[in-house]
């Protein structure tokens, strides 16, 4: 019986645990104070990493660094240890339920890599001997657990996905203008330039020169010399300007696109909302729940509904001078 | 008598001084004067900090530069004094009709702190001993009271204020992007350059390379010279070059909704215009009103008009069951 | 007799003339030819100004030069000289009627003060010594005569004009960016570099440093020294990066504006069109022509064409029942 | 019988091979694994040349580079030859029946040449003395064989040509301000610095620093150094990056174009499949199929057949006068 009710109050935990790592319902406390707990620990990692690699700071707090970072893997281990014990208990996921194959499964997802790469470099470090600088640069790749945080990111994502096909049609066009560039400047630059012998000593170092153009970076550590030679790096410095809109363009229409699809789907839902002519307190909550979940704003809604309530308005259904609604047939009077 | 008579006239200057300051209504001759003398002399003042900062300008002009800034500080006090005088009487405002707390409540605005910031520093100079460069910079905050004279502005700010949450997600892609590339750059070029050993010292170091080089502004002080560290360059570069399309996707999607919403309500207002089928000249005057307050062009409206016109000539004009113009008043009838 | 019949050639001829100068008829081969050599001529002043700058060439063609240019002026006056004399027979303005007064008012238009300055330095010459250089480089402003001949120009503008008033807003907002960042690299970096003591020496010096950072052009011959002045130019190169995506956004918003009104219009006209079911062969001519003057393109047509279409066809008129047209009075059936 | 048979055979090859060289029907496996050899031969050559500019690995690899060349040679030659002969059986064109002029007729096309241009310089090197740097160069037009595998592209260069006058009106501006700023930078920095005298020492010279400054790459191998020049540099600079904004407002109001009419043809077919209430698994078929060749993505699609529905459900259904629905076969009434 006791076994029973032990057993019984361990799997209670593992729910709840399940629901405070993997719900983002930021109205629990404990799920808010351990998202917004974790966030700071990873945050905090990055910072320490970037400030490590300054020399006098790290002769300076070496044991304060060395401490944090035991702390932070600490952790993290229980982090993942917890995540991969509950997720049978994912909420979202039904195909995690089963207690072996189910947490393999888990194991394999990207952010449960990303987890494990977040500490795996610590504990390998005890049995073998790595690069002390490589490691600690690795231990930055902890950035990535924030992808977990940030929904808006999902919707960056998607319209990069979407719009893959223009964008490795323009990115061939670069390549294409990138290979004839080159060449062409290596022809004409080659050896010209007693000073720089190594600026375009070769294609590939041709290229360095073109993408740094194109780009319109311009470091200034590679420069054309010959009359042909500027000539080419002010038109491919002018075609840079205009590759720069083919992909603003393609991602651009992307985003009003995929922003406009959104609105489609609000429109309809204030549509029917308001089909009995009234937006009632519950139709209102959920029309709010919509838009934070479309990622569109308050005035957008306000400025739909104006315009919709307007439209039914001037959607005339009755005849002003019999009364009788313009829809109704006819025959039915007789 | 006289009292009374003295004191409602001294409430008719303040109320009058009031309208003068707070009311944008340029077609009041003495609002235009003020407004037209205080843009100015912030101009000026400003101009005037600028070139006092040119060592030459400053040795030959002192007297000139002492005696300007002694007379702009006199004016902005003033015009500080009597906006918190007269702030009772802010005929846009309800809530600082109170005596004491409604005035307080004024000086709490950003406007005004900013009013307050313009004279501070020459006051503070008197009682304690400050850095005089420093001091000089900040009469450069004068700039920002210009702000209260750009309506237009508004807009752009709400503009960014409401894609905000997608700019954020930009903003952390950029940030990740960037230890990324910072720490790649700092294992690979690293003591590469002896020429230059600042160069990649450490992440913080790489980090001012990587941004430099992602928004495409180049310096060139900072250079890799390893194959990897330029081939990195490069592809940051080219990232780069994604990266501006980013923002400038959801600022002109922003910028295009914005638009959208205002000429929605511009549309309605003119399909009531024409609902007793002309605009008369006063209907022609509110039109005129709102495409300045929504910051939209006289074409927009046009082309609307003429849109709206012919949708009307192509609609149903009469009902089906009494055979009478659905646009004629059925009073009338009678 | 004779001397009428002469007058009334010579007005003959000058109403010709003005056809040939004054109307954009390519269909006249005069005018076109006259276009054609003008345009040409223009060009290649431009090109020898360019070319003359150039030591070497001047002194090896220096007659040739001499001589293109003393008959360039010939004929831009005789240009010069046609134009005034016959703009009274300007097809296209009728304020220009009036013998002296029509012709004064006509020689005070831009195109024709441009015309004027094309041709003024080479007399000025004459009558008082001037700086060479200075004169040369003046004769380029013949490439303003070009702006005439460029109708996709006058779009371009347009978009520019209407859209100024939110540019204005964005360059405000940058100009105090620009302000505000370089007073603060004026405070942070001022005498922090003794290798280039003249970098930010003043505020306008930061003010230059700042400008070639914000618009991402970055030199290099002026770059921050301190880390506070580093993370400066990494933070307004970010600002910079977002800055422009403002007038790109309000630039392309701008645009597709503008065409979309030109389409409304466009679309306006083919449901006229098709008003009877068929666009006939004159309809047709004179749709071609508004897509010129619209500057839109044949496929826009042909789409907009197919929607009008398949929307007549879905809006179906008559009841498949009882055939009755569904807009006809029921009442009339009794 | 056994030459008719052979004739035959050869005939039904040719047939084949037409088919597999010119179809891009990747269902075909034999189709799909020639054109996958192919781009990867390709792209290989495209590699090799680039590491054979590199004067190290050239003098290493040399056996390997002439071979895999001698063996690319062989194989394009044997494509090129299989393409022209079998060009008559070319199942797109119906101008390549004739047996002599149908092959002359395709040996003119762009990419026939591309592909002689490839394999010419091989041969040539055989018959005349050819600067072999240069030679090796002409390989690289290779890369333009890649072409005829992106169709996406096609679009890409659709849009670019179709905003071709609008962006020509653009560089019309562009032009324009180089010259007036070229010029201006001559007069004012004409000598004025005495280390790098090349600099502005005429126009086309000063023209290269003001493309560079325009197009925001700013190398800094020339700078302005008076304070006149500094200004210009940075107005140009704030101008340049005006420019940026008016081709990609160009191309991205063209590619919204260009995507909104292939949506209007979407819109259509889904509303005549939407016809009789159900889209079968026929009509869902052929939208996949229109899907990617109007190169628009499923969501679009699905928005779009959601709208569509909705709107039917909210219009008019009966006639007014019978009383029956408006999409009902009136013909099984009877």
């Amino acid at each position: 019986m006791a076994e029973e009710n032990g057993n019984s109050a361990l799997l209670r935990l593992r729910k709840r645990t399940a629901e405070v790592l993997f719900s983002a319902d930021q109205a629990d406390p404990l799920t808010h104070i351990v998202d917004v707990g974790l966030i700071t620990l990873i945050s905090l990692n990055v910072i320490a990493v970037i400030l490590e690699s300054v020399h006098m700071l790290r002769v300076a707090w070496l044991p304060y660094f060395f401490a944090f970072e035991v702390f932070s893997v600490a952790v993290f281990s229980v982090e993942y240890a917890l995540r991969v014990w509950t997720a049978v208990d994912n909420p979202w996921r039904k195909d995690y339920r089963h207690p072996v194959f189910g947490r393999l499964r888990y194991a394999r997802t990207v952010m449960a890599i990303i987890d494990l790469l977040a500490i795996a470099p610590f504990y390998l470090a005890f049995v073998m001997t790595l690069d002390l600088r490589f490691l600690r640069v690795l231990r930055l790749l902890r950035i990535f657990k924030l992808t977990r945080y940030s929904p808006a990111m999902t919707m960056l994502f998607q319209v990069v996905r979407e719009e893959m096909r223009t964008m490795t049609a323009a990115l061939f066009v670069l390549a294409l203008l990138l290979v004839v560039a080159s060449s062409l400047a290596f022809i004409v630059e080659h050896g010209a330039n007693p000073a720089n012998p190594d600026a375009f000593a070769s294609i590939p170092a041709a290229m360095y020169w073109a993408i740094i153009t194109m780009t319109t970076v311009g470091y200034g550590d590679v420069v054309p010399v010959t009359p042909m030679g500027k000539m080419l790096g002010a038109l491919i410095g002018v075609i840079g300007l205009g590759m720069v809109a083919l992909p603003a363009g393609i991602l651009a229409s992307g985003f009003n696109n995929a922003l406009h699809r959104r609105r489609e789907v609000l429109r309809e839902r204030i549509t029917d909302a308001l089909a009995d002519g009234v937006i009632t307190e519950r139709e209102e909550g959920e029309l709010e729940g919509l838009l934070a979940q479309l990622n569109l704003n308050a005035a957008d809604a306000k400025a739909m509904t104006a315009a919709i309530r307007h439209a039914r308005k001037q959607a005339q259904t009755t005849c002003p001078h019999c009364g009788k609604p313009l829809d109704e047939d006819p025959e039915e009077e007789a």
